[in-house]
């Protein structure tokens, strides 16, 4: 085994940027003009999907699909999921399948199998770790045989990570940082697996929306990829994300501020009020969106390291 | 709403016992020379569901069904897991999804949709806590509109649990202290929705795996119906799973030591070593099995009052 996907994804980044559009395309993210003119809304959505990955080029360095909103979807929906990831193979695009799976034992191993290997096979996935670090195992296994990925929870983007994430320990250090020390951990023993100066194939899953604890999390995790959530909608400004890339780096995650940017752009106001949008309309806006996340994350970089 | 999943199963433990079969039916349960019969081994996991759930009776007081090993088999096994929802509901047998979901916000809230409505709707669903409160608030709303009922996860039964849920606080509690007030609080909002003093539609995932912390979590928690995994293979006994069904009670799940007891059966000897199961064979043990665990059960419950 001479790589893994986490290296691969890492190299990508370095040649596309740090973007992560981030796939979640719930159907109310198009416009129902659009949606009418398909069979079922997750024939819609593997249409914008479509369309969105056909056309990346050099926006982004990856996508992240999350399961979520095609589960939702039942049996069709997870018909697109599938036809999703196999596009975003077609075009050599690094794929994160956020899943965010956690259980114990034969349960962990089949969600491993099942998410890395048959129908729903991806290259890396998320994973939460709150039940025990023995929950990670048969995943871990899987990257060192088969050169998959992992992001494992770390510190999440919502205003809930204070309640468990960021209790305080009677060490005096807080509960995620047990998981930082088991992720550095693991880290290392992958990394001495590939034998590699490059990042393991192990990552951490780091949201935006702090800038003292991005500083710290960055610094107790300098060899970890971040996966980083929160950029965008959901408040992360992206000179908070430009401090979790610096050291071994990581992808930012944008997907409404893509998927829905028709709804707020200017060019399509006419259209927009006339219920006339096409797919390629909004295709085409979720493109324009990339465009400025990319460039707005590289300044960010920019300035931080000046 | 007069009343919601979690009454109608604790109806059916009181009617029934306090058994729950767990269908984590994977393919390697079964002998080859069954699984041979079948098109794909999906269709005879389906054979084999179908056959304990048609002939439970009033064996068990509901099934639990591990989402993890259909999500392995791929489209197949989903399809397989949506016959297998759709037979319980038939044969009035509770169900609860073992699906251990857990995200934030929209993503959340398309979970929610996924399991309490559409393909995959259930019953009753198990969901992991541990990002944060916020995460569970998506899934309490459809207990509270839909009747729906959740297991949340406080302590559960693999040795890791001492990694993060059983971590010391500074305050002097450890972590899963947290979640069970927060589900204490739940609770009472929820008796006060559906006006009732029967149990709420949120219970708990309590392992049964050591006595001491059974007893204190059972009075920590009097009101909470309890999901009890560990009991039988993971090593749980009788003995302490008896102790977590006092006070508001519980349900108390065996998988592999039902759906795998035809590995150990004396009375399938002969056929086991000439690989002549037929599914009827594995099907009868399979209810043997649930049997023996009802009455072990039953009267660890009786000496325990005594």
């Amino acid at each position: 085994m001479k790589t893994h996907q986490m290296q691969i994804l890492r190299e990508s980044c370095a040649k596309n940027g740090p973007l992560c559009v981030g796939l979640d395309t719930d159907p109310s993210y198009l416009p129902p003009e659009v949606i009418s003119l398909y069979e079922n809304p997750s024939e819609a959505v593997l249409a914008y999907n479509r369309g969105i990955i056909e056309n990346l080029g050099d926006k982004a360095g990856c996508c992240k699909v999350q399961i979520a909103y095609y589960e939702a979807m039942g049996l069709n929906g997870l018909k697109t999921y599938i036809e999703t990831l196999k596009l975003l193979k077609k075009y050599k695009i690094p794929c994160i399948s956020d899943i965010k799976r956690g259980d114990i034992a034969d349960t962990a191993k089949a969600y491993a199998r099942a998410h890395f290997s048959g129908d729903f096979e991806t290259d890396i996935i998320t994973v939460n770790p709150y039940m025990g670090f023995d929950t990670l195992k048969p995943f871990t296994e899987w990257c060192a045989s088969a050169g998959k990925g992992m992001f494992v929870l770390l510190r999440t983007s919502n205003s809930g990570m204070q309640d468990l994430e960021n209790q305080k320990l009677s060490s005096g250090a807080v509960l995620l940082d047990l998981v930082a020390n088991e992720l550095n951990r693991i880290s290392d023993e992958m990394k001495a697996i590939f034998n590699t100066e490059y990042c393991s194939p192990v990552g951490a899953v780091v949201g935006c929306t702090e800038e003292e604890n991005a500083r710290s999390l960055r610094n107790a995790c300098p060899n970890l990829f971040f996966l980083i959530p929160g950029y965008g909608t959901q408040g992360g400004q992206a000179r908070i994300a430009a401090i979790l890339l610096e050291k071994a780096g990581g992808t930012v995650n944008s997907s409404r501020g893509i998927l829905c940017n028709w709804k707020k752009d200017d060019i399509l106001e006419d259209k927009r009020n006339k219920n006339a949008l096409l797919l390629d309309d909004i295709v085409q806006s979720a493109l324009r969106a990339a465009s400025t996340a990319k460039k707005e994350l590289l300044c960010a970089k920019t300035e931080l390291s000046t």
